[in-house]
């Protein structure tokens, strides 16, 4: 029973970080569908935002029209989907077994905005869960994943278990997810390993963010900020020897 | 006030992935240390493993004595240390930028048990927590804890924020942590950030263990083995186009 | 004696992937002017460009302007720049421990090129050679160099010897390279491994690129992408068991 | 025409790093065959090592045997394999999407040797050339292939184009390379792009081994330790500003 369940007051924001401009297809986000549908399903309020359709500038500061470049659409992108979303999925492209040049400056700019800190003084955005998305034609799922979900939690997201999915095909070129293949089938969309870990991924951080929301996000003591700072020390002592 | 915090009923465990056999001191554990008595004076009960102490065999199986090996102290470990443990800190130094042959070894061998479910069909790491403690002369610990934590999620445990701690010095050779200087300091006991780190990865191990500990672990939906090999889908769809 | 190497054949280019437009300072610029200068005075042709100044595209198509973008610079870059250097040094900052988003496009970029071939029949980028220089606060010039070189040996650059070079600082936020020091000093300028592996590079690169001019390229017979295609195996067996 | 090239003066050295030990089968020996086939027929002497049959010691001192280990094959094995050999290839499995631990083991020492100098006074690794052989069920070949080459080319070695090659399937678990198929076939042997790499990456090694070898290796200058050491620059300059 999945009924037992309630994430109606869960908000999850899926950045899509394709190289490709709307309105082409991106593989990563027929994959990325398969996990929004099934929060959607449960109740979760998704976002989606392909990041290369936005204007967002280089840096790692907040708002980069501060810093010399004329326009910068992250800090509304900051100010009005990621704060809100207790999930953040980065889904994104393989590209010569890494991740995508937006993939990074999406994470550049999640990561200039780490000073900021919540109530408790602890980072801003402790309480909240990340996963991941990567497709690609062959070879650099986990290297991908391994670098996005270090960074999601160095930034103090939460990383339920087995919070990355992907596909990829055999060694060397070939089609992409979802691509129509000679014998009518599409590549990808039946591979069971895919699809369980989409899914797993999906309840996983549905799981992981709701029970962080129902125990009011990560307990402060011992992970504050400003408080550490200031001289207190939650019990460390330097090594006598 | 800590006091509020009743860690009594967890229990973790350390395994340093030293090259050096004991007694030779090891840098990483100087700095595990700081970690590990924070815990203790929370009441955890804290286990220590120093790999290359022991015969453990090289492979991806369980008892690697089915496999052609004479001895293999592993089996043991994971069941008397590993098992118990609701939190795994994985601990080791630096060599050429990348992690240390013993802790490839033990991510191996945890890898070997991934077969294994809990009583609800979910992989029986779930409901735990991972971070990591990674030393060098200099250059690697991002490198190094992106791979462990990576391995961890994938295994079933959850990451909690900034689970990973560590020390470099500056690029080049350089001594270690800990490591007496000609200036009677001693190298990286007064950096405020690896002391910062060392010790918000150990309350957020412990809050993280905790809440899944009082919560059942993560809520048995969407991400049983069983129940997917079996058909069930969890609201699961095939991408239509 | 350095004068019995007569460099003056060679060009050399470098790519500066600094997330900072000009004219604010790039720290990686002030390393990297070093090998620069060595190779200056060696009588190389040495070109530098900073990336994030252009108006370079996201894609791996060799001209973007075609895939929907309005401009891309990529493509004179690549005719006027790329092509005619012997010698291709990719430099970069350090970001949550990985590569600048700024570095990820020029890969992709100049992964889009890789289809030339050259009239030997290999890869266009057979015949030159490769190194980096990366820089950061802290922690990661290997994890970032292992990327860029592998990028780099995968389009066809011969990576000679110690081909990287940088420098960061002990663990934690601080100066970058070249920053002004309270005590009059500067950051990492008098550090003797970043200053070593700094000219090593630089002389490893115009040896190898020279002993490559002078040999012809790499002799070809056995990497003929086309021969290949039409069926020409080198010797190559399939395994019979 | 391959009769032009003369290789028999070169040597080849095959370090196989499986977890399996001999007899059983290892599925990267199958594709390593393939290379070692083409240099074997174009009078390239090779040798092949299984390490985990050996009794190597963990540490990163050439003989451990003076540190607490009361054997250790290592030093045999550097001096009458590692130093002979032109050619140096690191062949695989990727567990986790990561090297193996006994690959981990076996760059350890490489480095462990590295304090070593030639006659010229550079890194007794100039002169040689290395390449990398993974092979997996799924995902990895890059990631392993970027550290393996990265640390080779840091002590010394030099990386030709294309040096790697490997096999893996699409994403989940699947046969290993070479396995029977229900269908009759046999997994991986088929596939152009590995056969191609695996074919120019050993045509690639005999080519830069030899033009190093008749060049009288990297010329000696700007790259020896020792010359740096006493204080020669050859053209470093400090950063003005």
């Amino acid at each position: 029973m999945a009924e037992k369940y309630d994430f109606e007051d869960l908000r999850a924001l899926f950045i899509n970080c394709t190289l490709k401009k709307s309105p082409e297809t991106s593989s990563t986000q027929i994959l990325a569908n398969i996990s929004m549908n099934i929060m959607k399903n449960q109740g979760v309020k998704v976002d989606l935002i392909r990041a290369v359709d936005h204007d967002i500038a280089f840096g790692v500061q907040p708002d980069m029209r501060q810093h010399g470049w004329e326009s910068d659409e992250w800090p509304e992108i900051f100010e009005n989907k990621v704060k809100p979303a207790d999930i953040l999925v980065l889904c994104g492209p393989i590209w010569l077994g890494d991740n995508s040049s937006i993939m990074k400056k999406v994470i550049e700019r999640l990561y200039a905005n780490s000073a900021v800190l919540n109530n408790e003084g602890q980072y801003a955005y402790y309480g909240r869960v990340g996963g991941c998305i990567i497709t690609g034609n062959e070879d650099g799922i986990k290297h991908c994943a391994m670098n996005v979900l270090y960074s999601l939690q160095h930034l103090g997201y939460v990383i339920p278990p087995q919070a990355d999915a992907g596909w990829i095909g055999e060694a060397g070129p070939g089609p992409s997810y979802g691509d129509k293949l000679d014998n009518g089938s599409r590549a990808g969309i039946d591979n069971d390993f895919t699809n369980r870990n989409t899914t797993f991924m999906a309840w996983n951080l549905m799981h992981m963010a709701k029970m962080l929301k129902s125990n009011g996000g990560i307990p402060a003591h011992g992970n504050q900020l400003e408080k550490w700072q200031s001289g207190e020390r939650f019990g460390f002592e330097k090594p006598h020897r």
